[in-house]
């Protein structure tokens, strides 16, 4: 029996407690930088697995990384799985639902651990017939920039590593679907904050204030010019002003404005051209309106750049696996939502991968939503189709 | 001996009374449409002053009326003082600094009225050598709009007469010094919100939403045309946002924004292009981008237009009735804030002019500042400067 | 031996005859919608080729339509050679540059008609082998809107036709590289002009005049966000401003402005929503400005979208063909220029790819410049290329 | 009889020669600087008028000063007329119309100096019993920029002068009416052109361009904002942009872009804030847009102030002399164009008064039109009302 068809049956085998992990950990979550529970969780579930090593606290968060042992060697994979959750108070009336007021998890990082798990688990106790190695990367704090990734990834999490993997489950993707792209597939995001301080005054006497308002609306309308000029057609970015804070008197020249802005990006191009623009756009403001203007611009995630080789090995990896449960493999489009994977993948190549997760019979609700759920079918998908791309790699 | 001389001369004597009264008034400030107290202190302090009749609760608010008869027939004249106060917490620590908490006579109204009183005490006294009459009106509400003077105005408080005439003291001008100025003189005012209802979203996607804060930043720039190249050059117009409450969530697309602007005119041209202008930006901005976009635009207070005729014949009454307290009859240039005695001159013609009263050897603070101050030889310079008006048409 | 094998060897023998036939076009040039000589030249060439029927004219235009049937019933192709040329002055001083003055190939289509006579003769001549039928289509007038396609497709050049093909010579792509691309390919196009007539004044008295260039400019910004925030990030479209003619004196307010604009969109969505949008803003600046603003707003070559299954098909029967002169076939991203090609591609399906033809250690001077050259071993692979996709449907 | 009594009674009998003298110089007209026949007509009429001494080419250009010293000393006063005409072709269809084709005294200017020669003459006549002197500044060149007056001033025309006036005829206001004002009385102007250079680029990729246009029409919104909300409301500026040049074609990104402005204030204060905001304004384009931005700033007339003093003492001695003609003497509101008399006084008090010349039951068609006209009887009033102020210094 090859590889792939002993960890599918083994991995059948053992959906049961796949979906009684996923339950657990989605009863109990917690949020971004915070996961002491399920970091200890984590801990508890691998100390009678036949794993060779396992750290803790990894990067200086809660980061769980184990590694297998090939019999012999080969190709160095890491898999990567994340587990924290989000501040939202779920509405799902699941019997399993959050016991942790106010915390849930809302976009599917429960599912991500336990199929992860269950798959260690599985390669560990068949790691005498795997050419090559598998580190197991348990990353906490994608939710939340800067991130988990970043710092597992300086602590040296890729050392060694051949090629990195990852899957996301996706509620707005139908069950039995799995969607692989190459290339730039999710966005980069960055964050800004834009202090602009004029002077206030009597709103019947303008010449002797510095009106903040009128260069806080100069500033939105040409920002616009981002989008519009800068930007290869081909590419893709956003510049979003999702909050003007110019609440004032109507007959008193407002002092001062603050603006918060959202960019995504889909290249690194993009990427470091928007922020350029924008520092050019608050200099110019600043030479018009002679207000004094505080830009605080962050990039967060990186843009997601799946490696074409590895995408296409791990996309023929999984249609030649026969796996009943999955009915197409697909290419998508890119994904505007921003992800943490993005670190790995500058640092080597691999691929992020997307699996079908919507709730038959029912309606889809995205993720983030208090109301989202996933089609736990997809678990046992997910564990296939990533036991089928390491079985690619070390079979 | 003449009018004026007997009229100055009586004022002289009543110099401390004067400034009793002023005091008591400023001790016991009352808010707009609420002056209930210094309403009934006016009634009691012409129970024995030989007026000819006395109205109160005139035009529906706390206005009280007086009328003061000559001896013989001639021209019929009316004399307007204010008498509310300002929700401001008084800093002054003046011994008669206010008494009720929150409420400060930071507009001069007190001494307003106090000179009032006690010139149409002076005036009932000395009756029999007026030819004509003269109606005091004790006006309240002047700083709120709609305003006292409009009910009153409608109520026929300018009924038979023939000029109205009032005074302002100003912390900024010069003790010894009186202004007059002919035709526009202070601004008329409007006020207006605006509602952009747009629709919110994700802020990696514009294309769902419809952005409230990129509408609203375009209406503020378009309405800097309407000054700029709507209005005559030689004309005066002012439009302020003063508020721009659009503060959000950086990632979200703003749904709705609310905008509220404040409009000076100084001719009735420009009040009403204004408003057209701002109507005409705004239906553009819902056309443009599809937002709803609800105006609520109110003119108040109109531009103060001074009677030229009026404004001569008052001020050389002033120059020559040789005042010795007043040192210069100048012009003034028009005059920011705007002022309810505007209604009276559109329904008759009158003046309204200003009495130096800035503190000696003290900084003036600006009116409605928690510090203001009058120098109270203002009081007397007030009392014999609309003393020499009224002897100039009833002498 | 196989079709392909045949037509190839067929293909390669006639290469000199290609080459002439190419240069005596690129002598010859005509503009579009005047291509009475080279209609005239294609009707010579087929007198003596056994093809079944040729039409000329077709469409109103000099479209030249010629139908080989296959000695069994089959699919039916259609392929298409577009043959204008533009009014540039040719600067190659290559031997057989333009005969005609200002006028040049300096897009290739002349490249294109050569291959596709050689090809044509040589399908003609082997037409008993085919199973199915062909219709070569030599389509006058691509490169100015409304484009020859369009009535060449409403005039029926595609019944009776189950798939369409082209091919593009691309002088900034490696000679020996073929390109495909499935779904939206090629950009749609529009093109405006926008009158804004306001009123004409004196520099020193806007309030008499309407100024025409504050409403353009203020078009001209709005105009951002259509980009900005209307259309998705991971779509594609451009609007662009290319003339603004507001020449005037610097102390006369202007009276009109006229716009001229440039539409481009990859997708029937945004294609229709560009508009929408424009005209949205036109009559916000009617509403803001009162001006009067004319739109003339036409649509012309619509997105070019290769059917998804044809070019696989093209793309496997190219790789499958082993033609030497081909080393690699690869996928393109979209491309800018809009092309009437799409036409034929919104009525039938089918797949236009591109034939790289860079000049072998020559600098590759883009298309449509005076100095445009390709490499001519691009001709006989495009003819190789269309005669292996000929082969895989009728082989 | 008194001087001004005999003055006036000379110039009556003078009226004929008068309007002869003006409908030469009419049908004579110059443009600025070229001035030479109407320059000799000058020398030549006073070649047997009693002045002291005649200079001409005064200032480097065409000037032509006139002493006239009196019996005894007294105030030296200068009165100013300028004779250049305008580059507008004549259509009143005269008897006299110009003779000079495409030249046209559209201005007055004919009228000015016809009647300062008559007063001239008439005053050195009667120098005797002059208690002072007389300054006569024929001035070249008022309608261009920089203007004759300025280098006048700078050659010294107004040495020993106490003070300077001016007269205009003003075919809006009614004959037989005068006005005057105190202050700043007409504008000052100013001049730029910006050259705006981004970088041209085909329409449908702008990320490799920089489009000059979307730059240009930043500028143009945000220029808006000077006069808005950078000017005293009851000071008076204008900013108007007369010239936008971009035309260009719809589908190539403009690379540059020409914009002229013409600039008039009220006040030193306004014309020195216009200038710094234009400056900064153009600083901002350049930071936000990443374009190269050459501002031409040239102010050129003043603001014109009359002395207020001077302007009472003028006023009063028309309105004195009892001149039959003259039926009312009116304060006049601002005055919109620029005006080089400005420049003398910058130099010493003075004023500049206008002389209604509305053709009886005609349309007063409007300065600088070519159908331009003024009441003859107006020059009459001039010479009258001009002799009254210098017998009110000199009597």
């Amino acid at each position: 029996m090859s590889l792939i068809d002993e960890l599918t049956k083994k991995l059948e085998a053992k959906q049961d407690r796949l979906i009684e992990v996923r339950r657990y950990l989605h009863a109990h979550p917690e949020l971004s930088f915070q996961e002491e529970q399920t970091a200890a969780y984590l801990k508890d579930f691998y100390k009678n697995v036949p794993v060779d090593s396992i750290e803790t606290d990894f990067g200086g968060n809660r980061g769980v990384v184990v590694n297998i042992k090939g019999g012999k060697p080969g190709p160095r994979l890491a898999l990567r799985a994340d587990f924290d959750a989000l501040p939202i108070q779920e509405e799902t009336n699941l019997p399993f639902a959050s016991q942790n007021k106010g915390v849930m998890h809302a976009c599917g990082h429960d599912g991500h651990t336990a199929y992860m798990l269950i798959l260690a688990e599985t390669l560990a106790e068949m790691k005498d017939q795997l050419n090559g190695s598998v580190r197991i990367i348990h990353q906490p704090a994608e939710e939340m920039p800067p991130g988990g990734a970043k710092s597992m990834v300086e602590a040296g999490v890729l050392n060694d590593v051949d090629a990195v993997l990852g899957i996301h489950v996706m509620s707005a993707m139908e069950t039995g679907k799995v969607y692989y792209r190459s290339g730039q597939t999710q966005t980069g995001r960055a964050k800004f904050s834009l202090k602009i301080q004029g002077k206030g005054g009597h709103g019947a006497m303008p010449h002797t204030a510095n009106d903040a308002i009128v260069a806080a609306s100069a500033f939105v309308m040409n920002v616009q010019t981002i989008v519009s000029r800068r930007i290869d057609p081909f590419d893709s970015a956003v510049v979003t002003i999702g909050s003007f804070d110019g609440k004032g008197q109507f007959n008193i020249i407002k002092d001062a404005v603050e603006l918060e802005g959202d960019v995504r990006t889909l290249s690194s191009e993009s990427r470091t051209q928007v922020e350029e623009e924008v520092r050019k756009i608050t200099k110019g403001i600043e030479a018009m309106y002679g207000v004094e203007a505080q830009l605080d611009y962050v990039n967060d995630y990186p843009v997601l750049v799946n490696d074409e080789d590895v995408t296409l090995k791990v996309k023929e990896a999984i249609e030649q696996a026969n796996i009943p449960e999955i009915n197409a493999v697909l290419e998508t489009g890119p994904i505007a939502p921003s992800e943490d994977f993005a670190y790995y993948l500058q640092e080597k190549p691999g691929t992020f991968i997307y699996v079908g997760a919507k709730p038959e019979g029912k309606e889809g609700f995205p993720h983030h939503h208090p109301k989202f759920e996933i089609d736990e079918r997809s678990l046992l998908i997910s564990a296939k189709a990533m036991a089928a791309a390491v079985a690619s790699y070390l079979g």
